[in-house]
């Protein structure tokens, strides 16, 4: 159990967080003022918490923690093609939360909230039976007629997507002990990028009011891309052979080829899948070169209301499971 | 443990929730978008996280604790003089948590978003191992300029508070099985008091621009109180005589005198405290009419630091505890 008080925790660790933000007003009131909006912004808000043992290893190191809870929820930030300009924590301390776990974990939130220069604004912390859980609201602000939706995808349509697809399922693989055959370093950078993923700002920002669609890939490339089409009322067909992955997932592949429906299916990727319009994909390649993340359209969108997976020689890909119904 | 998924969850029992409110996408995308700002305006954002065995009893009604979960939220939105609009929701499933606790919870959580007229606009389901935890972030708009903070109380300024003080200390008691002699409907009146508090949201959207200073009595009276002096650099000196305090704990002080205590220091009442700036009494009565809620004078600031409680006679009331660092 914590020592520190809630008085102490805010006072010592938390209110440094909330310097640069005035509305923050130190954390000393009942709610903080958002900055203002420019003409035509709006804000945009996402809400994600993240439990040990659901979402976080118990030996995960608990600035990892920290950084992971805020990252996904920038991320559904970036999917939105929003900024992200501040948060709101809950620390829902467990029966072992103790001192030196609430010190790291408040030390890697301040590194990342640096990092993408985000405010902490608000919050709360309570004590609970059980584990210990982070609920995170972030908020950022986009040109309202530039936010991206899901549905916005019409056939005919490119699908894109950022980074290396598949890596934090085969991070949480190596984590569990699963992927012993794999040299260490490969086991390494996989369990990484499970523990702490990139989440896509300055991408999402480049395509507000570009792309025709976009979404994180938290679920599963196969989901995500299914809730786009749902939303759009099309079906998609990605090609295998198209979907950048690491070295790292690709030694793994090499080892086990059946690695491939954990890459199409598993989920905390945390890149970007997005929609891009017929005659738009050089524009789009000019816009991902400023955000510094390589993107690779990997299909195209279709009447219908699939989404089907085909191998080099155009053969559908046999998916065990969809991610469709990820549950906690 | 739930047998409905998330997706069914969302699907069937929060969507409705957010169908009044057009930037929720019907719980569809990675954020929701914010409603408009009219000129002047600005959002205020708190959040509040409640878990049961902490802030609520195992054995409360599901819809209940949904209610307290919003309510308190809003009181901290009523306590800025903004006007709620919308909240964001993390549900934590605990080890026990069945669809039937579900159902009721978000039963209750619909009845009390129509009564305040505020939408569901997004946010997270998660598993976690132990208590099941609510965490809600709260959004209202407020003209920038009238919100509503702690720290502009000045010597001179009356104290004032909504409704009545000490129930929800003594409706915790009362559940507790303290309160044994207290004749049934006083008990069953605290403890009503306890479960499910009455945010002053039209209070505090009369009293923006008006009150000085601002504040919830979450904390206890004396702590709150104590928060506006340290934020004010004032003190503060309260008439005992003058709180106003329900019949119900009329009768346990009747019984119990020593319950003084707890009512000038226990929490969970979610009155508002304000600062009335001397001339301005008359104001503020009229202004509360409209609110239809009683407010009372209780107190003046002054110089110094300390928050004194005095009887009748003039003589300090001594306070066991101050209420000042309630964790959890």
């Amino acid at each position: 159990m914590a020592a520190l008080t809630e008085f102490e925790l805010i006072e010592t660790l938390l209110r440094p967080l909330a310097d640069n933000a005035p509305g923050a007003f130190s954390l000393t009131d009942d709610a903080a003022l958002l900055p203002d909006l420019a003409a035509g912004e709006a804000y945009v808000v996402t809400k994600d918490a993240l439990s040990v043992g659901t979402h976080m290893l118990p030996n995960d190191p608990p600035g990892d923690m920290a950084r992971k809870a805020l990252r996904v929820n920038l991320s559904d930030v970036a999917a939105m093609g929003a900024r992200p300009v501040g948060c709101f924590m809950a620390l829902c301390l467990g029966d072992d939360t103790n001192d030196a776990f609430l010190k790291d974990f408040i030390a890697g939130l301040a590194e990342d909230l640096g990092a993408f220069d985000v405010s902490l604004m608000g919050g709360d912390i309570i004590r609970q039976s059980g584990a210990f859980t982070v609920s995170l609201t972030a908020f950022g602000k986009v040109q309202r007629e530039k936010v991206l939706r899901r549905n916005g995808a019409r056939a005919g349509d490119s699908l894109w997507v950022s980074g290396t697809i598949g890596d934090g399922a085969l991070g949480l693989k190596a984590l569990q002990g699963e992927l012993a055959s794999l040299p260490q370093q490969h086991r390494e950078a996989l369990a990484q990028r499970y523990r702490i993923p990139q989440p896509r700002v300055a991408l999402g920002i480049s395509l507000a009011g570009v792309a025709r669609a976009c979404i994180d890939i938290s679920d599963g490339l196969v989901a995500d891309v299914g809730h786009i089409c749902e939303a759009s009322g099309v079906g998609c067909t990605i090609e295998a052979a198209a979907i950048p992955v690491s070295e790292a997932a690709k030694a793994a592949l090499a080892d086990k080829p059946d690695l491939l429906k954990d890459i199409l299916t598993g989920g905390d990727d945390y890149e970007l899948a997005f929609v891009v319009a017929t005659g738009d994909d050089d524009r789009v390649a000019a816009l991902t070169d400023q955000a510094q993340v390589a993107v690779h359209r990997i299909g195209a969108f279709e009447a219908g209301a699939e989404v089907l997976v085909v191998d080099a020689t155009g053969q559908p890909v046999s998916l065990s499971r969809s991610g469709y119904r990820h549950d906690g």
